[in-house]
């Protein structure tokens, strides 16, 4: 049973993180933010930096599972070279802390977190901040994205009261979906 | 002025070691091996035990410099991906240890240790043996790619009595190619 799950949107100049935890039958949001590391700086400077970062979150919020996504081939070698090596960072620090790793498509975490695949950018922030009771947006952007990897995730292992999976975060989902009236 | 080189030679599921230092206005090998992954554990798992045994030997042998394959674009996707995460965990030790880290291509490599950038593997090979002192030729052959990248980083670092670089060593090359007959 997960208690704590870490959401992380890999990047060497900016890396966004998330860190939700079960609330009652649905989900609250411990930290988000991003972990900028400076272009000029060597490579190994800059992910040595990664992995201090993120390990200290580890180390503090001791998160029982990791949601990353799933890297896609990019035309620009050396954009996907560099976020290549920056997940390799990120699941080192997840595969020495013991935590399970999942990983998920841009597609997966929109259909979990908004009910389609389709969505973009501004729905899932949407549908974030009220999944996890926040008053406005998450931002910027990339812990917003770790973030609703992490509801994806949590959504899908939540344990319901009587023991089964997806809960009252699903009706969540509908609820909003309802006020939102999006199909 | 640098006293000993790690070279390594990345991979996931085998990543080649070694460590050369100064000795006399030559170069003695301290130790060359391969980390090896188990292809069936979770990738996360597979990525923190590289990063457990780099950090072994950079703990008890100090290098101050990391010499590292440059990666190129590879045409299997996975595989460069897998590369370019191992890549990633390494450059972090190093990171972290404060090294310093350099680079080569492949043929660089070739030029400084055979000199010349068409060498094939076992040329490479065997000139590493001679300017180490080895009697055998090193093995496997990860372990001896990663010799070659510290032999060719510390044939350009490594200073001579008189304070300029590129010293017995290169002498040692010449009277190599020398005796192979290698143009």
């Amino acid at each position: 049973m997960f208690g704590v799950v870490l959401g992380v949107d890999p990047g060497l100049s900016r890396c966004g993180y998330g860190v939700v935890r079960r609330d009652g039958d649905g989900l609250g949001a411990l930290a988000a933010g991003v972990v900028r590391t400076a272009p000029d700086d060597p490579l190994s400077e800059r992910l040595a930096c990664l992995d201090h970062e993120l390990s200290a979150i580890v180390a503090e919020l001791e998160p029982d599972a990791l949601a990353v996504e799933r890297l896609l081939f990019q035309h620009n070698v050396r954009t996907a070279m560099a976020v290549g090596q920056a997940s390799g960072v990120i699941l080192a620090v997840a595969g020495r802390a013991g935590m399970s790793v999942t990983q998920y498509s841009p597609n997966e975490v929109k259909q979990a977190v908004v009910g389609h695949g389709g969505a973009d950018k501004r729905q899932v922030q949407v549908m974030v901040a009220r999944l996890l009771g926040l008053r406005e947006v998450p931002g910027p952007p990339d812990a917003a994205d770790a973030l609703a990897l992490a509801v994806c995730h949590a959504w899908r292992v939540l344990p319901r009261s009587d023991g089964a999976t997806a809960p009252g975060l699903a009706r969540a989902v509908e609820a909003a979906l309802a006020r939102e009236d999006t199909p």
